[in-house]
């Protein structure tokens, strides 16, 4: 029926009859002759309706926005002076001879490249505003990088393996979505928090190299970046090496950059994890930033200033500056709202000193904090954060997790600020990374005990076995997460294939042999029939994806997205059942009230 | 770390040094020398271990059946005749020069060869199950024609575009697995049993060609060939006739036969439902077996045997025969089972005739009924249904759907029996075919009102939109379903585009204007605003691969199926949950014990 999309009638069809399928994008008459612009999925067209043909002319006499439309005519140059360059058919447009409305259509509710447009509006209507030119390019693209992860993984190997949807509950990590299993009484399935236990499975079963692009599920209250239901590329592969991994996976996001956006990723630096907190506070740090921390625990020990000398001096506190080239033009009030912005991270304030001179020392310091500060401190503070005239320092003092969360936090306000951006201070690339060597226990103080900072089957490093025992804190993990402009992309892990390393790891996480047996017997299970070597990671499409187009939220890459209260506002999911439903199902509502609310 | 696949090591590897990995499927001593025949994904290849190398003999006398191993070693040609032709290695062996046990294993519980386990115990030990050789073949397959549908569609500009698994609960069709919202007390989100509607408002947002291969849900009581989860490749395009949606999607089947089994499918029939019905009574005729029906309902009006001439007489009613060539050797027993058999469809009986001598009329005749038959009714009988000297007519006469489905099962009872394939009545090929003119409508005589015969968006055939108020039984829809070897691959429709024939459609099936709001008003907003002509189809795809690996069972081509009681048998789901999670779902049970049952 067609003989092109509207958005690829180029120059090179110039002098060919072409027939179009599209819907009326715009419609104006101008000196007796009307244009329509056309559009479908690949971009728009410029129809021309000359009164000469009267009967065309008077079916587009009653076009109206967002009719379907089917046109037939031939390709001619525009009149010079009347080209488009945005658009690849910018040059051309079509002289209609026939034009048929496949389906009218009643007035939209908005205007399609109407750019204000509420979040509500746009998922009840979302129908509409999928039609919008940005919507399309962000699925098209999504669906892009997709298919060329499966090209990729295809080439080596890889074999998609679907897992199941309705599987087993394990009440740890996030919230379960559940769902009432009819045939079993008082049971239930539980929708998949990853397949992460069923691709080791696989790997056992000798796959030997699987992935599946997948949906997962976690009933978590939702962030900005987060949806109940997300797509996960899943991958994991036998007898191969952390560093092979991760080879292999930087290479399939180099592929998917190159094919689907034509982007060549440049320098790939791995990063110790150690050196990231270090330097960033942060265990995804956005390398586009260029400002660092400079550590000062050590040489804030002995100051009269409590602020920094209490955290230097306390096991686990620590104390850095963050130093801003160009930032003594800061005025009061940008330095009063970062300060309001670091509390939200649970920093008490934030100490800050303007660099006007640093010749003169002290003398050539604007401050509150500097009379607090011995001389030796002050040169400490200079020489190691090589500040010049004109930069500012802020400071964070505070157990340390507080401090990279503040100051990390700081650092990229500051640095993604047009302040930043107009000093240079922001590169704009695309900065990945690896961050590796991650521990392989944090402290739960809380409950005091150790709980794995990945998932209990992560391998430790080689030789750091015993460590689990005689000190968890210490052993590092076979883990690996890969960042791209400051956004974990995805991560993951070498397993623990021996059932030896795997009783060690639980109990250094204290978890009875009851409890191992009651959550994961059939993966200790599957690991005493000669389980292999095996690893992989996944990486978050959503994320992805919203980092590839720009996207403000993670719903504009997602074609039916929940709202932050995990409703569709489109169909009107969540929604009441009937009691027969209720009853198949063995259950009953708690407040019967809620039933008919 | 790996040079090959073991079972990708051949003659083209001759004298060279490989390193392997995989694991100990069988060993055996011969003569001193240990012989262990490695398994990986691609299959086996023996490897020699010498006594001469003695660390790596010793090594070799610990391994058991299932340890994962690392070998290396050379490639050399086995002894003449030592050769195994059925494997790819067949020709080599490896001489091992290194073997690093990588994992010990526990005695498996059976062995993998045992061709005799019971369907308990391989999904309880589903891991070990899926090493054996044929399930990694099955899974493997299933990748292969998956992609290779992906790649076909790719090709034609299909965009895969993932819709949502909580959606909302529309209680008609199959029945719903539901998902308790914990954020909205009382309501809950649906699994999707397809994405029907979502796929269709995704044309009308313009995506054009729309495919996905996606887990739908159906909580229904268990029959051989359902899966509480299936997958389906769904998919749907705009602008294209019914005709041309054949064609792509005939290609697509055919492209991944080539592609996947190296397959042609040759002729590729399309015939009219009614046509089905009339010569194989069933809409999903399997080809491949050399019986049809012989009509006979208006030759038995005047009979004096009842139990043709009551159906023969009776609106609804149906008489036909099946002829087969050579069965008047079935004997008294085989005639009995097909009796029973027939009785499982509702047919209180099953007359048959055996055809001694056609030339000599009545007389040549053996069988219970003849007596009954006049001559004229005979002579017509033998006419139509073309026999011959030995063949035996069975006959079914009830009402049609009795006759259809009695007449039908035993047409493929018999045609698949060795009795069949010894007379050549079965031809072992592939046999697909379309059918196609499905009625819109079917009555529902319990509820006295005409049902949907595929789903309530199913385009009438062009001319045929009046009928819908007329003579809605006479209603052909633009439906088509795709048959292979007598399986339902797939179906579809060109679907309902303008609202004032959904409405048309709505009213045939008495369907009341808040109902259609409360359950599609969604889909019905979206037809407003110039929706247009689209139509697809979804193919079963654990279906299509279990045909293609002739399986015995959808469980066969599954990694973790469920039971017939809706159970996975490896995790142990559905499973009692915690008290706490029920009570953020603002649930409870009905029946208190079940929770400690």
């Amino acid at each position: 029926m067609r003989t092109s999309y509207c958005g690829d009638v180029s120059e090179a069809l110039l002098g060919q009859d072409v027939t179009l399928m599209g819907w009326a994008h715009r419609r104006r008459d101008h000196g007796g002759v009307i244009f329509i612009d056309l559009r479908d999925r690949q971009g728009l067209v410029q129809i021309v309706c000359d009164p000469d043909r009267a009967e065309m002319f008077k079916t587009a006499e009653g076009v109206r926005n967002e009719f379907c439309l089917q046109v037939k005519g031939k390709v001619r140059a525009r009149p010079a002076g009347t080209e488009n360059g945005n658009l690849v058919s910018g040059k051309i447009e079509v002289l209609c001879h026939e034009l048929t409305v496949l389906n009218p259509s009643v007035t939209p509710p908005f205007q399609l490249d109407d750019e204000n447009l509420s979040e509500t509006t746009r998922l009840t209507h979302r129908v509409l505003d999928l039609r919008r030119p940005q919507m399309q390019k962000n699925l098209m693209l999504r669906y892009r990088v997709a298919m060329e992860c499966r090209k990729y993984l295809d080439e080596l190997g890889f074999v998609d393996i679907e897992t199941p949807m309705l599987t087993k509950s394990t009440p740890e990590g996030a919230r379960d979505y559940l769902v009432p299993s009819r045939v079993h009484d008082g049971q239930f399935f539980a929708l998949p928090q990853s397949p992460q236990l069923f691709k080791q499975l696989l790997m056992v079963a000798g796959f030997d190299r699987y992935y599946q692009i997948t949906k997962c599920f976690r009933d978590e209250d939702l962030r900005a970046d987060r949806q109940p239901e997300f797509t996960q590329i899943d991958i994991e592969t036998s007898f191969l090496t952390e560093e092979e991994i991760r080879a292999m996976f930087e290479g399939m996001i180099r592929h998917v950059f190159r094919k689907a956006m034509n982007v060549e990723l440049g320098d790939y630096p791995v990063m110790q994890y150690a050196e990231a907190m270090h330097r960033f506070g942060s265990d995804k740090p956005d390398l586009r930033v260029k400002l660092e921390f400079t550590e000062l625990t050590d040489c804030m020990k002995d100051v009269d200033f409590k602020v920094f000398s209490g955290p230097a001096t306390t096991p686990g506190g620590r104390v850095v500056a963050l130093r801003v080239p160009g930032g003594a033009e800061l005025s009061r009030g940008d330095i009063d709202a970062y300060t309001e912005f670091v509390k939200i991270y649970g920093a008490k304030g934030l100490a800050w000193v303007k660099v006007n001179e640093v010749a003169k020392g002290r003398d050539g310091l604007q401050s509150p904090i500097v009379k607090n500060l011995h001389d030796a401190a002050i040169a400490e503070v200079l020489k190691r954060t090589g500040a010049q005239d004109g930069d500012i320092l802020f400071f964070g003092a505070d157990k340390a997790k507080i401090v990279n969360d503040a100051i990390g936090a700081l650092r990229l306000k500051v640095g993604h600020s047009d302040f930043a951006k107009a000093k240079g201070l922001f590169e704009d690339r695309w900065a990945p990374l690896w961050v590796v060597d991650f521990p392989m226990f944090e402290h739960d103080d809380e409950n005091n005990r150790w709980a794995a900072v990945h998932h209990p089957f992560t391998a430790p490093k080689d030789g750091h076995e015993d460590l689990m025992a005689t000190d968890p804190g210490q052993c590092i993990a076979k883990a690996y997460d890969m960042v791209l402009n400051g956004w974990e992309l995805g991560g993951g892990s070498v397993r623990i294939h021996r059932a030896d390393v795997q009783a060690k790891v639980f109990e250094a996480l204290n978890i009875s042999e009851d409890d191992q047996r009651l959550k994961f017997g059939f993966l200790l299970d599957a690991l005493q029939y000669g389980a292999p070597p095996h690893g992989g990671l996944a990486f978050g499409l959503d994320r992805l994806v919203t980092l590839m187009t720009k996207a403000e939220s993670i719903r504009d890459v997602i074609a039916f997205p929940k709202t932050q209260r995990a409703q569709c506002l489109l169909t009107g999911a969540p929604s009441m059942v009937d009691e027969k439903q209720l009853r198949e199902l063995h259950i009953r509502l708690r407040n019967a009230a809620a039933a008919t609310a």
